[in-house]
């Protein structure tokens, strides 16, 4: 048996992993268990958003203190820029632990990564199956039986640079864009439609037939995609229920068919415990482990039946609105602002709304 | 007897104003009886936002066309700037009419305004005690018998220029501040201690002793107030419930502790006859009428003992962030973005939280 | 004989046309005589510019105290967003008045419009051809006999709005791109090459084969476009140099190959009898009536071999940046900030560059 | 003897040290010869600008692989946020090795770094009195005899944090400023006449009456600083021309008056050597080694007579748009953008302009 632990510790700057290190120095976590580290961070969540590079660089400088640097290599390091509202910069960091029994079942995480991508392949089916694939190892690197048990997965996928694009015309190949700031979007939405496949979520023939990015109507309810400039493959992070792990953690999710749609979220805490009437009590933060959602604002420019301006606003971008406003519906729900909400919710959750996944102890 | 009515219409763009003429049109609105209105335009919200003037010159046009110029110059016209996150451009107006007969009481409506202010009294005694008088005026113009009666005083001030400083030194006067957007924060700090003032919310000595802006923990439970460079006198609406006004509106508020604060709010909706425990229903979207809140980041940078990064971040104002994250947290409670949330909450509600009224049917 | 009148008149906000009333009350300036005016207002000069909006209605509103409604409506008003850097918000107004006698050749100025576009003709083929017929009747109409006396064509021109692209999708007919934004720089292409059409500046072959927005080796050294939301057709300003005018004032244009190439405008300076050598000196202000710019950032990301980060900053916008950078540059060399330097140069000069005109009296 | 050496290096990311890396094996660069390193890095030069502490972390990084720790923690790494318009990221290394023999004077770099202040001492006259006391100490490091042959004067000064706040405050202690970002401004300040204290720029009296941020009339001719927040010390770097140094390396000065006022520079590169009359000939790109400027709005609003709106811009932080500016105002003149503009000018320079050194080779 094994048991996943989920640690979530405020940070007072980007590159603030004093905590970790606190955390490592008390045993209270173990670098080598380490599956994965998420992290909010206080950048714009767009292309000039260095607030991730530098927690990166900080959390990968404190690992190799403790971890050989190849090992270090292999964790998921998914830095999240964007801390709008009352979103509280944070991380998560998952461990699975060897458990010397219990019972099943409980909170369980998985992780493989694809091939690396040619710059064509990014945004494309190569894309799709590639990712589909990954997942489903990390399920079996899970023992996650089911498709059903399956209720978050992280992916961090590549994007194309001028330096990419240029790559691979000398080869001879078209990319999905020009764009660099449109293949974000690409990846992200390839990678989550490669979820979907894995997870059978739609009809295979649906997902090829549909251009990428194209039919928003096709989605995953658990996906959820970040691109990064500083990796050509793409990273996954499965978190479901399994029979073989052990431990009080249990993890479920919803899906918000727009920014205000809370009722599902509200529904999904009452699964996991908690008396979801009002806003929670703050004993319970504790016990809420982790919220991890996507936000985005609807294509339509309306919301609810109302104009929201969301896509017109040249001076700040339309994620970080979409990410302020879902942060203080969540917000209001949980009574706090460590939340994992990240933005770019292309082909996860229906247009204008997203996957939400709670973690929390039983 | 008199009977308020709010029309609550949504906009297009800042100078949309073709909702209020269609309903001028139909006779629902009737131009004469326009006690105040007010308007959540999109811009930013703060000194370069030219959305609340084309809005207001949109508006002062259209009124133009049924009311002589000076009846229109009477009107206050309170246009609110930024609909960040999930919140929506939309008018409130605001009618009185003479009622025939009927019961109260109900929603009643009154303004008056303070004479010209010098650039000197700006954020000062004069100030405070300007707007006192006015608010007084205000509530005896709506028959509101009692402070306790009054749940809602927006209030329109003035703020420093170059030009009116360079006047005041001119005469030989010092001003509150040589810093513009700092004097908006002093005026509206300075209404809102008039309206406590005036409504006994806080002993008249602690006001004076008190520096404005200095001592925080100094507010009023019901004042909201905007600075605006067209005015030199300040321009006071007020709302409450008065038994010589009939009709079935009614008025309540709430002050927010911080920015997740939801239950004081859930508690009004409950008080006004509505089912909180969840979201509102569609349904009584349109009983509603009106949620009037003011937003702002707690000066401690921390907000539920977590981190916030409203007040570090030099790309988008802290007010903006303020009214994306109240935006979400109310409209998560009452399932649509057409909410008056506005920015800078001196002395409105504790530091970091803010008045809400709400008005509805009942 | 005509003469025409470029008057640079200062504006303390975007509605301040005190200058013009005032410049109108002297006789100064006739209404009746208003070819065009052009204006540089303080917004972001992107698609939530509510400057341009409030300074069109400012400036309606004072035109039609002196001129028929419908003879306003005919005065192309252009105002353009953004005065980044050392940029000054400024009105140019144009005049042509009868002149009793005298020689020419000298400034001379037309004006015409094209039919109203069907959405699905914007940024097309039929664009194109509008333009380049609008541009030769404002030829004729200025008396200007040769396309090489042609020295700066004004178009303002339509874009695509949800409205409309929902409206060409009823009617069965596919638009130029379905996001608004980028609609913009369409149909700012297609009226530069409509320019360049009319002009003889390229082969009619190369612009029908070439598509629009795809290859900016094809551009015109005169065109310089602007979409606005508030017009279905497209608004041209063609001046340029004829026998048929008189009076002092003289055009010329250089084109600028990037951001800091300076030393064309530096010899249209000298080509009309500034000493350029160093700064212009401040008496020569007045002389040199208008300085007319178009700015972008180079697509490649590199400026003079190094590296430029304006299109990968998503918090301030690309077309600010280059505002920004084409005014230091131009007013370093002329010595002030009234310059009419404008954003968006698809097919208007060489990519990253742009044409500059310079209207000075002799 | 010792000679200076001065490699100016693109950067592709704020923390791409490749080209210092490439330098170094090369063995152009010696790491033990490094006296400083300033580099531009492409964030918003405000607050929340990560790109600064990325640049750092990376440069570090890179340094301790060759140097010990120590030695590394003594080298001044000056990151300036900013590249607006068509500024171009890039690195300054400056060098000093020993020299067999040859004539001076030639450029000579000295260093220093002040106690460790108190947080009360910060933007104080304390802080003057001990960064005077560290040029002192940097110019006979440099062996610079006299103030008139210093040219620029970096230094790197501490700013108040919340956390430092409290800490004077439970010391019984008041601060300058509570405003965090203020005390960046003030501390600049006070460094700033700290150097012009040390050369005896200003009468000392003069600077002891004034209160610092107050009278902006005094100031260094030479002073360039930029507030920190990762010492509590001030680290200063002085360039100047010695007769102990030899090389081809000059350095010579300028002062700005405005944003606008270039002539200054280029007599500076007529005394240089270079042809000034137009823009600097591509070839001689490489001869000017350095061009090192303070940028800032003026506080008037006024630029030339005209207005400027950059302190009206509450999207686009003023330190922004002065930086634009002022690149393009240089680049024109020297026609590239790999200039070290740094913003935040208080009594560095005039108010609205700011000193620009030039180093070039002979």
């Amino acid at each position: 048996m094994r048991q996943a632990f989920v640690h979530r510790l405020g940070a007072s700057a980007p590159d603030d992993v004093a905590p970790l290190a606190a955390a490592i120095a008390d045993r209270r976590l173990l670098p080598a268990a380490i599956v994965a580290v998420l992290g909010k961070t206080e950048g714009n969540g767009c292309v000039n958003d260095f607030s991730r590079g530098l927690a990166t660089a900080a959390l990968r400088r404190l690992l190799e203190q403790h971890l050989p640097a190849d090992m270090v290599a292999e964790i998921p390091l998914v830095m999240s820029g964007g801390t709008e509202g009352g979103l509280a910069p944070h991380w998560l960091v998952l461990e699975a632990r060897p458990a010397a029994g219990g019972v099943g079942p409980a909170l369980a995480v998985g992780r493989a990564r694809t091939p690396r991508l040619e710059p064509w392949e990014i945004g494309r089916r190569e894309q799709i199956e590639a990712v589909a694939e990954a997942v489903r190892t990390a399920m079996a690197q899970a023992e996650i039986a089911e498709s059903s048990d399956v209720h978050y997965v992280q992916v961090k996928c590549p994007l194309l640079t001028a330096e990419r694009i240029a790559r691979a015309q000398d080869a001879g190949h078209a990319v999905a864009t020009l764009d660099t700031l449109k293949s974000m979007g690409l990846s992200r939405g390839a990678a989550a439609l490669g979820v979907a496949c894995a997870l059978g979520e739609l009809p295979r023939q649906r997902i090829w037939e549909a251009a990428v990015g194209g039919d928003l109507a096709l989605w995953s309810s658990v996906a959820s995609c970040s691109a990064g400039i500083e990796l050509e493959d793409n990273e996954v992070v499965v978190l479901g229920m399994s029979h073989a792990w052990t431990g009080p953690l249990r993890i479920d999710h919803a899906v918000m068919a727009d920014g205000f749609d809370v009722e599902p979220v509200r529904g999904t805490l009452g699964r996991l415990g908690f008396a979801p009437n009002g806003q929670l009590h703050p004993d319970e933060h504790q016990r809420l482990a982790a919220v991890l959602a996507k936000a985005e604002p609807s294509r339509s420019g309306r919301l609810r039946g109302c104009r929201h301006t969301m896509l017109d606003d040249s001076d700040v971008g339309a994620t970080r609105h979409a990410r302020a406003l879902v942060g203080g519906v969540l917000g209001g729900l949980v009574g706090h602002g460590e939340l994992f909400v990240s933005g770019g919710a292309e082909h996860q959750g229906p247009d204008g709304g997203g996957p939400v996944a709670l973690i929390a102890a039983a």
